[in-house]
């Protein structure tokens, strides 16, 4: 199974001629390509440039209405709901925590919740964008149903992440994870290389354990078969299921119910059909609880001391949130990003589809022992 | 290993007048007694009346100031800070929750942080104050460090429960956990009935898994000593150990880092002082997203679809979160409460010490059979 490296430069021109070419401005096809870059950059690969498959099948359907624009449908100083008309979920999203902040700077705080919207990329995104300001960031989202919650064998609730970022020096806490065990682009990427499941990270559709890859995306994909992915704190109560069950719930009460949009569960997959994805974003200004320096400050001495405890590996780091994803970002700017294959492969379709010269960015490549991904199969 | 059913009529009475004679006034002594209560009507125990050796040691050696009042230090229309000044948790937690849902029904939000505070007794009492009113009530605490953060094998974080509540038909949603994979008071509980506690829940002074409560508990309250409990999602990152510490994390700010409070890693064990214990009070008002009648009932719709998933196990029901306490209130309000005969002896050695007749409350018990728990061993 074999990689490419590009430069993120190389991705980004990619990635922005392409969405232009979907129609999108250039200023969205930037704003969408960000996104999608900086969770290459953070090595959150599953939620990077692997899945622009799914984003050009999804504008190809018309499940992503190319010519949309957020609308607020509901206001208060320190709140909105937006209606997302089924647009290009990043670009609902960045609306969305733009308004938010904005509350934030005036009110102290602002909460929007969106509905109708579609697959935004990695939530810590957005939580960063207010965190870049100075501000409290939090956001979630809710996606298609994969998450067996305490003992379903059904998948009702999405991955269903929650990210949270607050400023911190040398570097913020930055807090971005599903509340399944593993979001479902790990699976994609486990099911491209073909390595198997880890125990206890997903059930087959009697509700057993099951790890292999393919076969729960399988399973999820089929909306007449059980199976799914499980929440943190796995399969029992006793290792905390419940809790992840209970962080989950929590993001979709932000997310789809204060919106009175769908709920994973009822997510939309009809071609030409928005999914109507849900998404919450909170801005809160640390200037309401006082001196917003002192508190930056007390945060960044706590940080150094959870760094610094005892280990119990001597050989492995303890980090704080943020850090990795930083130490990455110097890493992956400095020596490119490995592109699977699998991914090239869907590159190249991708460009072949839009009339773009692939070899332009990506150069000649050998795809013959390329994997086809399920969205290949349903646009050749 | 025995246990003595009560009424939670006697157990009432018995607290109320117990608290009276700490010093309280009769309404201050109710409070504190009907979050102790809600906590064994909702089979949360270990946070229920078996805490009272905890609370008679922290108000005899100073802990808890019996006279205190909580103090608005800082103040906005959505926010407040207050110092505790080393009160009862629960007093001046039901003045901050107070004033989270006068914000929020003024404002729309109130965000309440809390330093200088003592235990506070369940989460999601807070949280349920504000969904009694129609209102989304969240609500956190840290507390003495118990718990390891992924490959730490010093305990810097406290259980750091976060509590949500969410008005909702027949029955709100109710999530209230600690970020650990379970609670200090659950070792306390498998401590005095000697049972194991499952793989993956603690770790000893070298880092490695432990199922010995004793021994867990002796490392947490040595300070000089490594161990402690896992995070929600375990050891390792693969099953989502870095998750349990994240969310911990967010607890740990919205507490202790907002209030300029002290974190986890430095509550103060010195007798005669406060432990200086850090909350938060979150109450949101869902008229701010629109229709709050039409929010609930899609709420209470999802509930439903939850709970009637296809199972797992078709033998085991599918619960939302706070049906099982309510289930629990029921049953305990009819039946009864069963206390363990430790926590019985534990009630009599406070009677004793406070002059009052326990026999009127308790009936004549044999207790030569009761396990000494530390906090008897200190105070005798």
């Amino acid at each position: 199974m074999g990689s490419i490296r590009y430069s993120h430069k190389v991705l980004e021109s990619l990635c922005v001629d392409a969405f232009e070419k979907f129609g999108f401005s250039k200023e969205e096809a930037e704003q969408i390509t960000d996104v999608l870059i900086l969770a290459d950059l953070y090595n959150v690969r599953s939620h990077g440039t692997q899945r622009i498959a799914r984003y050009h099948k999804s504008i190809e359907n018309g499940a992503v209405k190319v010519g949309a624009k957020p609308e607020i449908v509901f206001e208060t100083p320190v709140s909105a709901v937006i209606d997302g008309h089924s647009g290009m979920g990043q670009l609902v999203s960045v609306f969305a925590m733009k308004k938010a902040i904005e509350k934030a700077k005036k009110s102290g705080v602002g909460i929007i919740s969106v509905r109708n919207s579609n697959h935004y990329g990695i939530a810590g995104y957005y939580a960063k964008m207010a965190c870049d300001e100075g501000l409290i960031g939090m956001s979630a989202t809710n996606s298609e149903s994969i998450c067996v919650h305490t003992n379903s064998k059904e998948a009702l609730l999405g991955s269903n992440p929650i990210a949270f970022a607050f400023p911190a020096e040398p570097y913020p806490f930055w807090f971005d994870a599903a509340t399944t065990v593993v979001p479902r682009g790990k699976l994609e990427v486990y099911g491209k290389e073909d390595k198997p499941l880890a125990d206890g990270w997903a059930t087959d559709e009697n509700g057993d354990v099951c790890t292999d890859a393919e076969h729960v995306l399988k399973c999820i994909s089929d909306e007449n078969s059980c199976g799914g992915i499980l929440p943190v704190g796995g399969k029992k109560e006793e290792t905390g299921s419940h809790k992840g069950y209970g962080y989950s719930m929590i993001c979709e009460i932000m997310c789809s119910i204060l919106s009175l949009g769908n709920t994973s569960n009822h997510l939309v997959r009809e071609k030409g059909h928005g999914t109507e994805t849900c998404h919450s974003f909170v801005a809160v200004n640390p200037e309401i609880f006082g001196d917003a320096n002192a508190i930056k400050e007390h945060l960044s001495v706590f940080l150094q001391e959870l760094r610094d405890a005892k280990r119990a590996d001597e050989n492995v780091p303890i980090y704080t949130h943020g850090e990795k994803e930083l130490r990455g970002l110097k890493k992956y700017l400095e020596e490119g990003i490995d592109v699977n294959i699998n991914t090239v492969s869907e590159m190249i379709n991708m460009c072949n589809y839009l009339g773009i010269d692939s070899t332009k960015y990506l150069g000649e490549v050998d795809i013959s022992n390329a994997k086809q991904s399920s969205y290949e199969k349903e646009y050749k």
